[in-house]
């Protein structure tokens, strides 16, 4: 999500031109994701082996700002036996099998015989940890929502909460803008206000009834529950970017890096969607 | 698993009586044990709730000497939701929904978000979500391993790592004590020998082989995949036992609490079976 920045009266020109340039990076690189993700599994798992590359990456510069030695190794490996996890407890493969809980032990098994024969250094092996549950852990869930609940169905069920994450994005930041007064959470993100988060809400809940509408077909919800669904995902959303704010926060940087002109790190882009996108998961296979 | 002692001249007679109490203590424990896993999930799940309880009050005790503030009320809320989750994937419920990981989902979720709205403490939430990983996630597999395959032949199952676990302790003990001559982890672990490690593998092949004899009825493996069992679980079984020394030498205790006469804290009695009883599932689903 975006951070809202109060337009000052000389920064006008220069914040137009650079909301310009975000708008743009933005719309191509929102048409390589769909693209990707569109065309299957054979784009969907290099692309996100590409992500969870550049992720890591980000992850691993920026807490060495705070003298912590994130395992590259460890993030990248966990990373990859996730993804194939994932792939394995698709519906097409071996869905009674809990490919990625297993992924999970083995994952934990290596992080403490790594600390064993490395130094036992216990507080590397904690962010290690966390390091794995934020976003290699994560990103595994975008190839099962892609395929629930079938490979061609499933690109519908990941484009709602894409859509709704995007348009609690906008509305937080239009909303906030305009009518912000009260702070949500000033020591984490000083812009963020009250009055944004519920215009985030507002937002999400508007462009998935405008979208479940042109789809009406396939998704089948009423306003209830669209309204419970909007609520959740825009609250994990913004959950997910006060979440990466904060960690940007302790290392001292302002972008998780330099992904993309305008939007600062990958992480910057992703830090909703590796909440909502799980959220979303669960509650399809909860209540359908 | 006991830490192994060099025998001193001056100690023999006390060293001889505390070994008694060990095996009294430990006897009496085990058989309460076996009665509560015999018993059901009625008598499971409030067992493993007080082993939760007792286990997350050693560790907020001991990180506590490192200045390390874990959240007790965030590891009893997760365990006891993870407990839940685990009853919840038995056969007899709901186990085509991966509960497990919508409670690990909502932990991570709870997790950082305790943590935006407490101060921003990053290390202290990795390390909770580390004691998380370690400790209730683990506890967990214990009502899923009883249940495996079923509710009657499951106790059967669960045996088979706690026989290998206790065969791995005893036998590294005695062959390290007395053959024990290179060092296998020295700075964590000072007393542990590679001899001791092989003899507690021999000592886990040579248990398994005569307890799936007693019920050939019930599991018909071959020696081959024992030996290959036993290699994995007994190595597995020192791992947990390393790793809990390391953590114990981290917070600069001997003990992790003082649970049972002779037997120090009840994680100094799980460190072991809290890594086998996971990686038996693990093994279990992946090949039956």
């Amino acid at each position: 999500m975006r951070e809202q920045s109060k337009p000052t009266s000389s920064g006008n020109a220069a914040s137009a031109e650079s909301l310009r340039d975000r708008f743009v990076y933005g719309a191509v690189g929102l048409a390589i994701i769909f693209l990707a993700l569109w065309a299957g599994l054979v784009l969907i798992v290099p692309s996100l082996i590409y992500i969870l590359w550049v992720s890591v990456g980000e992850l691993v510069d920026m807490f060495s700002r705070r003298g912590i030695r994130l395992s590259r190794s460890f993030l990248l490996v966990s990373g990859v036996l996730t993804l194939l996890a994932s792939v394995l407890s698709l519906k097409m493969f071996y869905p009674e099998v809990p490919w990625r809980e297993i992924a999970l032990g083995l994952v934990i098994l290596y992080a403490f015989g790594q600390a064993l024969f490395s130094g036992a250094d216990i507080t590397n092996l904690a962010f290690n940890l966390m390091a794995y549950l934020y976003v290699p852990w994560m990103l595994g869930y975008f190839v099962l929502l892609r395929y629930s609940p079938d490979g061609s169905l499933g690109i519908v069920t990941l484009s709602l909460p894409i859509l709704a994450t995007f348009a609690t994005d906008i509305g937080a930041f239009f909303v906030g803008r305009s009518l912000g007064r009260r702070k949500l959470a000033p020591t984490v993100s000083p812009n963020k206000t009250v009055e944004g988060s519920i215009g985030g809400i507002v937002a999400a809940f508007l462009v998935l009834v405008g979208y479940t509408w042109l789809i009406q077909g396939v998704f089948p919800f009423g306003h209830g529950e669209l309204l419970i669904f909007s609520l959740l995902i825009s609250l994990t959303a913004q959950l997910g970017d006060l979440t990466e704010s904060m960690i940007k926060r302790y290392c001292g940087v302002k972008d998780s890096g330099e992904f993309l002109p305008g939007h600062g790190g990958i992480l910057d882009r992703l830090d909703s969607l590796i909440f909502t996108i799980p959220l979303t998961y669960y509650l399809l296979v909860i209540f359908t």
